[in-house]
């Protein structure tokens, strides 16, 4: 007997039909003599509908009423999951953010879990119960429903995983794991078996949108075990944990892109004291998310740097860099928008030399300039003009070995939805 | 400056332009100077929404799940309206249930209020907010979600009107207030200024469905001020308080009927000790309904007696009857199910002998005759047949003098919806 904390999201639940079948799906693990807590989303559209309501209202509703009004969309689901597992026969019980004990900042639209209290969860597992706990949502000390943004629903499930010392946390979605890359891009993309914590945390934040960061990082601090599988079918699906194992010779794990990538370089700049602090703090403040800052060194008192951020945001940090022109003399901005970010992902690339160069090579093997490097200890990035992603990324599988993955590994290309 | 509370129907909320309209309303009675406390139903169809998918995933959803599903009805409304207001420009917080401190037993589905502790809602009001509570819902000891059943919202309106202490209670509805009679029967029918709280009892009960019994028995306990109006336009409303005054002369305020009534008499049952508890203990055993009980006289050790019913407990009854012939001997069992009951309600017809006597002429002189009377000392209740239901409403309205009430009081017969 295993205590599993098991994730559906919205679209697995999208509709009575599908919500049957997730409570069958429910019903099987545990007839197979498991406990069983479920985290689940709002149903389909529910929530973009009740935005919508609230647009017709007010322009800018106050977030605590936002909160107010979306944690209806959970409790829906969980109540009526909670009645689909009745229909099968089981004793189900649903529980809302603040009845699962999920205490948070008062930070609405965006709270952060300050502490789970999970004593009635835990008293309905002891008592046989399937418990169904709403996502995304928690009770400030001030007895304010407050809900915790976005991933927030992978979230609750990794952390009341933590919090009730389950065996698995099991992440239902609408693939069937992580993928060696993106299989719309790449047919012969290969499902991975395990992945570690770091390289699922790379690959997260560069764009495989199946786990959402912040999950993946409570799940490494937790120590928590993930699998992130189809709700589907049955196929196995990656293991995200510590310690992944590594097959031979697999030094990159996974290739992930990123399509919205704008340059921007700020050159000849005079020279002195605390000029990135002042550019990137302007750009901050202007809520301008800023990704890979490159400087060169300094020739004749004078700097060239560039920097990477959304395409959205070009224009706007385009703006500030105008407006600081006065305290921070510089000759010229230039910038490009139809950019992307391709990195390769591999715990096993810290003990390889060379795998950086290599994935220069293979870029430049494809007739394409690299704009841009960043790299970490378990990945490299390089933006470059968007019209090669496609040849970019297979030459990149291919030359890591990525389409040859033993059979074990294995799981088909699928449409994502 | 007066503390307000307000209660708004699912109609009155159906949808965003309604919703609108009720902010609006709101907000007027705040820029008058007032604080506003406001108690809302769920908008229009959402529970049966809400209901018809909990049928496709379950026959029998426990009543604690359906309370967590239900309650959300009321939560969206309250967000919403809240949003409403603010889009006016005025502060606005909404509340569910447990956060505006209503305490419940733990009989979902139709739980009781055991307690209010309003402190968030009194501090809210008391900086300057308008305060939007979530009708029909509560909490009980053990932290479960639940809903005080039928006429739910009235009730928590009522019931917080007396904890916080508010100078009146206005239940908004699609009515303009009480009437002398139902309009869509009698065209003249009157609006009352005043009525008490007795009376409005008998009414409620009788079938006149604006104000729901129950809340009435909590205003008249608490003696809070109720004015029931209507939500479409600004007339004055109905006063419902204790000490109603009274017209000179007006010893009948209201005229109702019910128009589900069956009959059923049990003939020459055999005598013996306690032979109405076992037929009345057998019907309630069954969940059936009793109104009326009529026991004539014991004749030669036999006796007989008829009592009143919905017609939809008819053959349930017959068949409980039945049941008893072996333990409970009778000669024969005989029934009608195609009538009415009339009733006349007034609080002055304790100091007026003859109300009653005069009921039973103006019905006779309609060619009819009674099968049934009960009395109280407010009531005087006649079964009759339902083909003859206007003309004996019409006469009576006429005979008590309600077609000539003093023009004060006089609001025109309008539409229901």
């Amino acid at each position: 007997m295993a205590l599993f904390v098991m994730k559906f999201g919205g679209s697995s639940v999208g509709d009575t039909e599908r919500m049957k079948r997730v409570a069958k799906r429910i019903v099987e693990k545990k007839e197979e003599g498991h406990q069983c807590v479920v985290v689940v989303s709002a149903m389909g559209d529910t929530t973009d509908e009740l935005i919508d309501k609230s647009k017709l209202l007010c322009e800018a509703p106050p977030a605590r009423e936002m909160d107010m009004l979306l944690t209806t969309g959970e409790q829906i689901s969980v109540a009526l999951l909670s009645m689909a597992i009745h229909g099968l026969g089981h004793e189900a019980v649903s529980f809302t953010g603040w009845q699962a004990g999920f205490k948070t900042d008062d930070t609405h639209s965006k709270a952060r879990i300050l502490d789970i209290q999970p004593e009635r969860v835990k008293r309905a597992i002891d008592n046989g119960r399937i418990v169904i706990v709403a996502g995304f949502q928690g009770m400030s000390d001030q007895g304010e429903i407050t809900t915790l943004g976005r991933g927030g629903s992978d979230t609750t499930a990794v952390a009341l995983a933590a919090a009730i010392e389950a065996d698995v946390c099991e992440i239902y979605t609408d693939v069937d794991g992580i993928y060696s890359t993106d299989p719309r891009i790449v047919r012969c993309a290969r499902k991975l078996k395990e992945i570690s914590y770091d390289e699922m945390l790379e690959l997260a934040h560069l764009g495989a949108a199946v786990l959402h960061p912040r999950a993946v990082e409570y799940a490494k601090h937790n120590n928590v075990c993930l699998v992130v599988r189809s709700s589907f079918n049955h196929n196995e699906g990656t293991v995200v944990k510590e310690d992944a194992v590594m097959e031979q010779g697999v030094v990159v794990s996974g290739i992930a892109y990123d399509k919205n990538v704008a340059r921007i370089s700020i050159l000849g700049v005079v020279d002195q004291p605390g000029i990135l602090a002042t550019v990137f703090g302007a750009l901050a403040d202007a809520g301008i998310d800023v990704d890979i800052i490159v400087q060169s060194g300094v020739m004749d008192g004078e700097a060239d740097f560039s920097f990477s951020t959304a395409r959205d945001d070009h224009d706007r940090a385009i703006a500030v860099l105008e407006g600081l022109r006065a305290t921070l003399p510089y000759r010229e901005v230039t910038s490009e928008v139809d950019l992307v970010k391709v990195s390769i992902v591999g715990a096993g690339m810290v003990s390889h030399p060379g795998v950086a160069a290599k994935m220069f090579e293979v870029i430049s093997g494809t007739g394409i300039s690299i704009k841009m490097v960043s790299t970490s200890e378990i990945k490299v990035s390089c933006v470059i003009a968007d019209n090669k992603l496609q040849d970019v990324v297979t030459a990149l599988h291919t030359a890591y070995g990525l389409d040859t993955l033993e059979q074990a590994y294995v799981g088909g290309p699928q449409d994502r939805r």
